[in-house]
C-alpha cells in the first residue's frame, strides 16, 4: 500500500465527461489499496476568465480579491470530481485550502505554501476515503485566501505529497512524459524513462513546458518523486512503466546515464547589447537594479573581458513582452549606466544542450559549436553551467539547430513508433 | 447615519459592467456616511451552469459537494463587486460565508441560517469599509459549505440586516416595485409604496415573484424594513420615494390602507381529484403523508361535508412539474386510500385576491365570485385565508380574470405613465 498525490491539469478537468474519466483513474489506484489525495486545477479557461474579469474591474485590482476570484475555479472542479468518484463507488470528499488549512504567505496573487496541516486529512485518508484538493489555493494568516500564482497547482501537488510523506507524485497531463526535445520539431525524439531534479529545471526554465519549474525546485528540495503522465493515453512504455519520473541524480543508474538528457529552445526572449559600458564597480548594478525594479525578468547574461579601452559590452535577454519597457529603463539610466549604444534584437533563440552527465566529460560544449558551425548557424552568445550549455541564434535557425544537436548528441530513437 | 443592507440579484451582476453600475449605487449610499454591508448574487445563469455540471457529474450527487460547486458563483461576484467599489475609491471587502462566519444548520443544498458572527464586520464598518457578502452560502457545524436554497440570497440579505440590527434592507431587482398586479396583464396595475409581510407572503407564494418567501417570512419574524427596488430604473416615486417597502401593519396609516392590495395568479400548479375518498378519520393521512414523503409540494386543498353515502371528494393541487409523480403515488397508495376515482387537469390557473383589508369587510369573497360569473368563468375551487381569497379556474381565463378583478376592486391606476 503506498501514499499516492495524482495532480490533473485543466485540461484533464475540462467538462464533465474527462472529469469522469480522471474518476476512473483515481478509482483503480485507490482500488489497488493505496492512500489518495487528488489535487486539481481549474477547467481549461476557467482561470483566464475569472482573471479577465478582476482586470476588466479594475487593472489595479486588489490582489486579495483577486484572489477570492480566481480560486472558485479550482473550488468548483474539486467538488465536482468528489461527486464525480462518489458515482463511481468511491468514498470522496474536497478538501478546499482554508479547510485542511493550507497555510501560505500572505503575498496574495502569488503566495508561498507555508505549513500544511495533514491531521484531519490522514483521518480520512485512514477511512479508505479519497481526498480532493483544489490547487492553487491556501489561506493567509488571519484567514484570508491567497492563491500561489499560474501553474500554482504543480506546486501544490508537489507542497501536498511533502506534507503527507507521500510514495509518489504523478502529475498527470497532456504529455505522456518529458522527451528529450519538442518531438514537433524533432519526429525522432524520445521520451525520457528518467530524468534528475536539476535536469527538469534546467528543461522547464529553457522551454519544455510540462511542469512548473517552482513545482521542480520545491521537489528537489523536498525528495518528492514526481511523474509526469498522460492524462489521456494509457499506453506504458516497453518496460510496462508510465511517464518520466523526476528523481535525485542517486536514483538513476549510472549505466543508464546519457552524457546528453535534452534540447531545449526558447523563442520568448530579446537579445539586448549595452556597448561600451565603464569597466568598473558598479557598472553591472547601474544595468540590472533598475530594471530588476522594474520587474523585468533577465535571464541569459553575457559580459566579456574589458577591450583595451577600458570599457566592455553587456548582453542579456529579457522576456519579448517586456522588451520595449526595458529599453525606456535603459535609455532613462543611459547617462548612470554610461553606456555608448543600446542595440536589440527580438529576432533571436535560445537552445541548451542539458545533461548531468556533462559534469564528467569535456567537448559537449565543443561539439555544440562545431554542429552548428558545420550548418552555418551563428553563435550570437554563449552561457554555461554546471549542467547546460546554452547559446543565442537567429530565431529562424531554430528548429534546424534543435534537429542537428538531437542527432550529434546521440538521441534520436532507433525508430518512429 | 444609517446602518443599510443592500442586495443586487443575478442580473444585477451580469457582467463587469453591471457590476461597476451596482458599485456606483452603494458608493453613493457609502458616500452619505451610512455603514453599508452588500449582499450580492452569482452572476445571472451562472448558478444554472454550476448546478447542472453537478448534475452531469451525478443524478444522485452530494449536497455537501454541490455546495462546494454553487457556492463559487457569489464567491466571484462578491471578490469582484469588492475590486469594483475600490476603483470607485470606496475603500471594501469580501467576507465569505465561512469568513465572518454565518453559521446555518447541516441542511446541505437548502441550510437554514442561525447564527451571524458580527464582530469582524462590524470593527471593518466602523473603520468606513463597505463590507461584500456573498449571499446564498454558510457554514455548517464541521467547517463544511453550505447554501440555502435557490433563490436564498434574498434570504442572507434580510438574515445579514437582523444580524447587524439595520435600518433597512434594500432589495434591488429588476423589477421596481411590488405591483398590485401582473403589470404584463395590467398595464393599469399600480406600484404600491407600501406593503405588509402577510401581504407579500401571500402575493409571493401566489406568484408574484420579486422576494424568496423565506425571506419575507424572516424579515416579518425578525421585523427587518424590507426595501424592493429597481437596480436599473433611478425614477422615483411622486413623492420621492424608491420602490415598494414591506413593513408590519403597524406601519402602514390607516388611511391609505386598501381593501385589496393586490391580485395574483398562478399557472404552475395542477388540479388532482380523487372522489368517493371514505369519510373516516386518517383518510386525509392516507392521501398526503405519501405526498410528502415523495417531495411533492402540495398547496390548496379543498375538501367538503360528506356525502350521504359516507364519502367525499378531496380535490388539491400539485406543482405540474410533480404531476406525473404525483399521480404515480397515488395510484400506488390507491387501496390504502380507498378512493373511487383518480381525476386530474393541468390546465388550470390559481387566481387570488389578497390585503390585510377584507378582515374587517364582507363581500370581497362574494365580489370575487360575481366578478368572475359575470364574464362566464367557472370557478372550480375555493381556498380562502383570514387575508386572501383565491379560486381554480380554467386556465385560458388566467389573464381575463386578472384584469376583471383588478377593475372590480378599484386597483386600475388614473392613468398608464
Amino acid at each position: 500500500m503506498a501514499r499516492i498525490v495524482m495532480k490533473f491539469g485543466g485540461t484533464s478537468m475540462a467538462g464533465i465527461e474527462r472529469i469522469r474519466t480522471v474518476a476512473e483513474r483515481v478509482r483503480r489506484e485507490w482500488a489497488e489499496g493505496h492512500d489518495v489525495a487528488v489535487v486539481v486545477s481549474a477547467m481549461a479557461g476557467e482561470t483566464d476568465r475569472l482573471v479577465n474579469f478582476c482586470r476588466e474591474a479594475s487593472s489595479l485590482y486588489d490582489p486579495k480579491e483577486y484572489d477570492v476570484v480566481v480560486s472558485a475555479g479550482e473550488q468548483i472542479t474539486s467538488g465536482l470530481l468528489a461527486i464525480a468518484l462518489q458515482a463511481a463507488g468511491v468514498p470522496a470528499r474536497s478538501w478546499l485550502g482554508w479547510q485542511l488549512p493550507i497555510r501560505t504567505s500572505d503575498g496574495h496573487a502569488s503566495a508561498r505554501i507555508g505549513d500544511i496541516d495533514t491531521a484531519a486529512l490522514n483521518a480520512s485518508l485512514a477511512n479508505r476515503e479519497v481526498a480532493v484538493i483544489p490547487g492553487f489555493q491556501g489561506v493567509a494568516p488571519g484567514e484570508r485566501v491567497t492563491t500561489l500564482g499560474r501553474g500554482g497547482s504543480d506546486t501544490s501537488a508537489v507542497a501536498m505529497a511533502a506534507a503527507m510523506k507521500a510514495d509518489r507524485c504523478d502529475i498527470y497531463t497532456d504529455v505522456d512524459g518529458v522527451y528529450t526535445t519538442d518531438p514537433r520539431i524533432v519526429p525522432r525524439a524520445r521520451k525520457l524513462k528518467r530524468v534528475t531534479y536539476e535536469e527538469m529545471l534546467e528543461l522547464a526554465s529553457v522551454g519544455a513546458k510540462v511542469l512548473q519549474t517552482r513545482s521542480v525546485g520545491l521537489a528537489m528540495k523536498e525528495g518528492v518523486r514526481v511523474r509526469v503522465l498522460s492524462s489521456f493515453d494509457d499506453a506504458h512504455n516497453a518496460d510496462g512503466y508510465r511517464g518520466t519520473l523526476i528523481v535525485g541524480e542517486e536514483e538513476i543508474d549510472t549505466m543508464e546515464r546519457q552524457l546528453i538528457t535534452g534540447i531545449a529552445h526558447d523563442k520568448n526572449e530579446a537579445k539586448v547589447t549595452l556597448t561600451e559600458v565603464p569597466d568598473r564597480p558598479g557598472a553591472v548594478g547601474a544595468i540590472f537594479g533598475p530594471l530588476a525594479t522594474g520587474g523585468i525578468n533577465v535571464d541569459m547574461i553575457v559580459q566579456n573581458v574589458a577591450h583595451s579601452s577600458g570599457s566592455t559590452d553587456v548582453t542579456f535577454t529579457v522576456p519579448k513582452a517586456d522588451l520595449a519597457r526595458a529599453l525606456d529603463i535603459l535609455e532613462r539610466e543611459k547617462a548612470a549606466i554610461g553606456f555608448n549604444r543600446l542595440v536589440h534584437d527580438p529576432r533571436i533563440a535560445k537552445i541548451s544542450v542539458v545533461g548531468v552527465g556533462m559534469r564528467s566529460h569535456a567537448g559537449v560544449a565543443a561539439t555544440m559549436f562545431q554542429t552548428l558551425g558545420d550548418r552555418g548557424i551563428n553563435v550570437q552568445a554563449i552561457t554555461t553551467s554546471e549542467i547546460k550549455v546554452s547559446v543565442l541564434i537567429e530565431e529562424d535557425y531554430t528548429e534546424l539547430a534543435v534537429r542537428v544537436l538531437h542527432t550529434a548528441y546521440g538521441l534520436d530513437a532507433e525508430e518512429v513508433d
